[in-house]
């Protein structure tokens, strides 16, 4: 519990924003998987700061080390220990905040539950704790080699793609800096997002995450659920506000006759409104799910608000913050998407004589 | 994993529709409460088939036993056994489907996932597992009795409260079949759901709960959430497609300086965008969520479908089904709201020294 | 934890002498599996109270009842759901201990840690669950057919075998009603437990398992550890005191060079000091270790003790008790170490991609 | 499970001998607790190697660096990583053991197992694992300074302390390097080891822990006994072959009426034979535990042996190793004993409303 995420592959990890560094153990993952470092690097750099003008401008290089569990390039079935450290920390930045509680973030919350808060930045509840996440799910990934696993934006505040997913090229993704495959949307996602910016503002939206050539048979009912823990991963990422799986919402205003989806004899089905979970396992279809985030609450704007002492005062934000959080949670939907499949098909692994 | 869910209190269940039983374990559950046995068969009467005309007519009679962990009308600390027996088992029902896979079942998952599956009703993943819930989440609420938990039929179909949540009177939710505590919405609910009946079809809704006085501090960062553990819940239950808490998915259009709650005085906030929960942890305001519920994959029309062979055949829906889930999902909804903040809300005794 | 063992297969009980019933839950064992109920129940016969002169005179039929995951004779993967009535409760014994603690039992400490005891019999502290065990480590066995588990009583008091392990004929053990393979010595060791019970007192012993055809790799460092789960499923059983695999405590007045175990060209080892684990794991030699158990602290005699207000009074033993424990911990100890094994062997499916 | 050890407080470890580094993450740690840095440095000093010239002399400085989770001085509630960073391997002593298997070491297994392993040093089966545990458990340790915690050598080879325990004076086991409070005895052990190292050889012993003033209460019945966890414990300790708690063994050969621990008046009992602990819950007397150490498997002696082919070979022990693995053990023993009963004190906080 707490920090820890898995069950055959745990996730635990450590750190906060302004401390020397952050990092993780992963422990549990089988042995023999030959590492590409720089793939691992390379995820990492599509979620770090700085790197195009709509997100934060705070510069972090993000570099993963390995500190155990590969020897010689392979996995060896030993906990996998790593660290990022942290480089460009300002606290300055936050010595005004250190007494004060910022609306919507999670400072009042940590102040009653624990005591005690480490304030500088978003101490344990920055978004910088994700990097973490990003690292396992990107080892991860490379366990399940034949799944593809492709998030991107879907939605920018009321800016939406409107094709259908089919019709959506997803090896477009990366080619802007909104993570939006629809070109033309990007564009208006862009305009969004640095209009929002300017004004000292940010704004929400929505991804969409789309997993293919998933291995039929993964899920544990009656709790772990394939649905059931993707949700809980998805939800348990900074900002994160709904979780859908298949048709979702939009679902429930459907007659079971429209719903159902038919079976082919390819033991495939003609639509795929379940989203590729059914009873909890995956059915071998496309696993589809949207993750909502609310816009990020620290806005260069004044707000009334209090101090540790119940008083009333006013903040006004500082510090380097994304004015939309969605471009850079692309990679970490991703990545905790790959750390709930891999766990599950190892787990997959126990479940027959 | 499996089985069971929780991380102080937890509940292991077990049994399937058409067995002698179903039941479960609580386990960890605090010495020294005196339990009302009645409020927790009530619980399950509010959840059991047969209950009104817009549910399923199949009858059971929902008697729970308990079998230890409670000496003279006092909780011991020990392990709580209870079962509920299977008294309405029509397995002939559902002989037709041996070996062919109902379209949006678990069916086919199940049968490729442990290439065996008990095919009388829906074996383990009949939605009378929830029953099983029902205790567990009906002991747990007697835990916090300050704490009310409230649920509600939001939506069905196309209908749905328009109201706002603070304008509704949720003593009303219980004077309807379908649980919406907006009696004219009911009335049209109720209407809507006897029409798709009638034409051997189904229907989705979703169901809105709201839980006052929650203390402050319940929940775990970071993987213990407590919304992510409510996701986590609230995705295992049957037919459950989506998550949101407060904002959800609507929240998304939003600026940061529309959606953040502003503090007053006294460590409220004017709004409640946050849904009762920042950083993963209740902040003292009402906790909002919603769950969308698909239509129930049963329906008493002719589908296309394949066997366990994958020949393509016809099925016809058979078996005393409900044209709308969520009715009888409301208690479960409030089952697993109330396991989860027991469960928090002893785990949070142990966060400070 | 609390009434939970195991990781993948998960053991969960409850239940109290004096109740109506025990059972269980087995959860995450695999599918596939053609269940031998009377295997099960024979197990449970070596068990129960009343089959010889040498232990409690109590009858109880031990008759276990499968309420779910089990279909057409195979596991399905689904929990399994299991209850044994308690037939022959005689709470009358135990109505004069109501507010007396006993010596060297559970009484004391379970009144002080939860503030509540079910006094009748052992409650929830009694041999009794291990019954629950032995249905467990039963089905656990059919899962490894080729692994032979044999537990014998290797001494009582100062009485023990003095042969080398290799010397037994363990198909011998079941010959005897105290469960020893050296019939002299079982003889020498039914005299000494039937003249204490005359005497109305107890006597302690020590059971050794061999574990022979385990698989090598089995154990998950470095703190699930093959020998570490072992002694910790030993340390449950009522009364155990002290747990050793190997050359134990007799081992630690060896040098280096008399302890190790040699390789031979097979990867078998010249001697097996280690007792077939090595780093936590198995190394393919037999597993051996030794539970030593304490004598039952219940005795037919007067013994000074105190009440629940701390008033020093006296006791007087009442009830049908075990002289002796050991001849009845023998199926106990297998089933447990099945549990550890069939556990271990599914993990270990994990560990290599 | 795996390198996971707690309920509440999870240690989760990581780090081979000879890679960059070893550490940790301690998770669920209580907010509020001010650190003493130094104090955990202590004991870390107590553990390392060169400390005296009966052990390795390696030499390692140990120095732990806490990377998260305390702030200003106190612990916040949030997971701790730290960190000891590798600065003495001199992987070229096991250049010659690269596709050796050592007699009596984990090489032969984990090769097995995992099909790969670090064979510089011990790898993740090296002893310097322990010094995690120290750090963790001197964090534990302050969470509960009113227990005392005092481990000591009972024995090395055949030499052992004969007096009773009481009359111990348990404040002068750190005044010798051997660490046994009989100074008589320290002496003759530190001339075995010292003798034993002279031929090349090494030899086992025993560790005694005797843990004062422990709140009455601590323990899970029935699978998380204080004494189950407490063997788990110890026998996850590289070269522990068996755990005894109270008269352990020697218990077996005692009558019940002999026995059994008469209590006083004040709640206390006449005698210990329990060693603290009935039912698996702690009765606040003394706990009392022994665990046996077998002689650490390299010897600076020729042992026949095998290679990664099965072919028959010669090995030579090469290497700085201790020859007695008990002096530095105790503080592991202890730091072990400290996280099984602060994890227990935390958890305890939920066992009654």
């Amino acid at each position: 519990m707490f920090n820890e995420f898995g069950k055959i592959i745990k996730l635990t990890t450590y750190g906060e924003s302004h401390g020397p560094a952050i990092g993780g153990i992963i422990d549990g993952f089988p042995a023999g998987l030959s590492v590409d470092l720089d793939a691992i690097q390379k995820e990492l750099d599509r979620r770090k700061p700085g790197q195009s003008k709509i997100v934060t401008q705070r510069k972090e290089d993000d570099k993963v080390e390995f500190l155990s569990g590969i020897f010689e390039g392979k996995t060896t079935g030993q906990s996998i220990g790593f660290v990022i450290k942290n480089t460009n920390q300002k606290s300055k930045d936050y010595e005004h905040n250190t007494q004060i509680f910022r609306p919507s973030h999670a400072d009042f919350t940590y102040f009653q539950k624990y005591g005690i808060r480490d304030h500088r930045g978003g101490g344990r509840t920055s978004a910088r704790e994700t990097a973490n996440w990003v690292v396992a799910g990107a080892l991860s990934k490379q366990l399940l080699p034949l799944i593809s696993i492709n998030a991107f934006v879907s939605s920018v505040g009321d800016i939406h793609i409107e094709k259908d997913i089919d019709k959506l090229d997803l090896t477009q993704t990366e080619n802007n800096i909104v993570r939006c495959p629809d070109e033309e949307i990007a564009e208006k996602m862009i305009k969004k997002i640095s209009e929002t910016k300017k004004e000292g503002d940010t704004i929400g939206g929505i991804i969409t995450c789309i997993v293919k050539n998933v291995p039929i048979g993964l899920g544990e009912p009656v709790f772990d659920k394939l649905s059931s823990r993707l949700a809980q991963a998805m939800m348990s990422i900074n900002a994160a506000k709904g979780f859908e799986i298949g048709s979702g919402f939009g679902g429930t205003r459907l007659k079971g006759s429209e719903h159902n989806d038919i079976f082919t004899e390819e033991g495939k089905t003609l639509t795929n409104r379940s989203g590729g979970i059914q009873g909890g396992i995956s059915n071998g279809m496309d696993i589809v799910f949207k993750v909502a985030f609310k816009p990020v609450a620290t806005i260069m704007k004044e707000q009334q608000t209090i101090d540790e002492k119940g008083n009333l005062t006013v903040i006004n934000g500082k510090g380097r913050h994304d004015p939309c959080v969605v471009p850079r949670a692309v990679p970490v939907v991703e990545a905790l998407a790959a750390l709930v499949l891999a766990d599950f098909w190892l787990l997959n692994k126990t479940r027959r004589i």
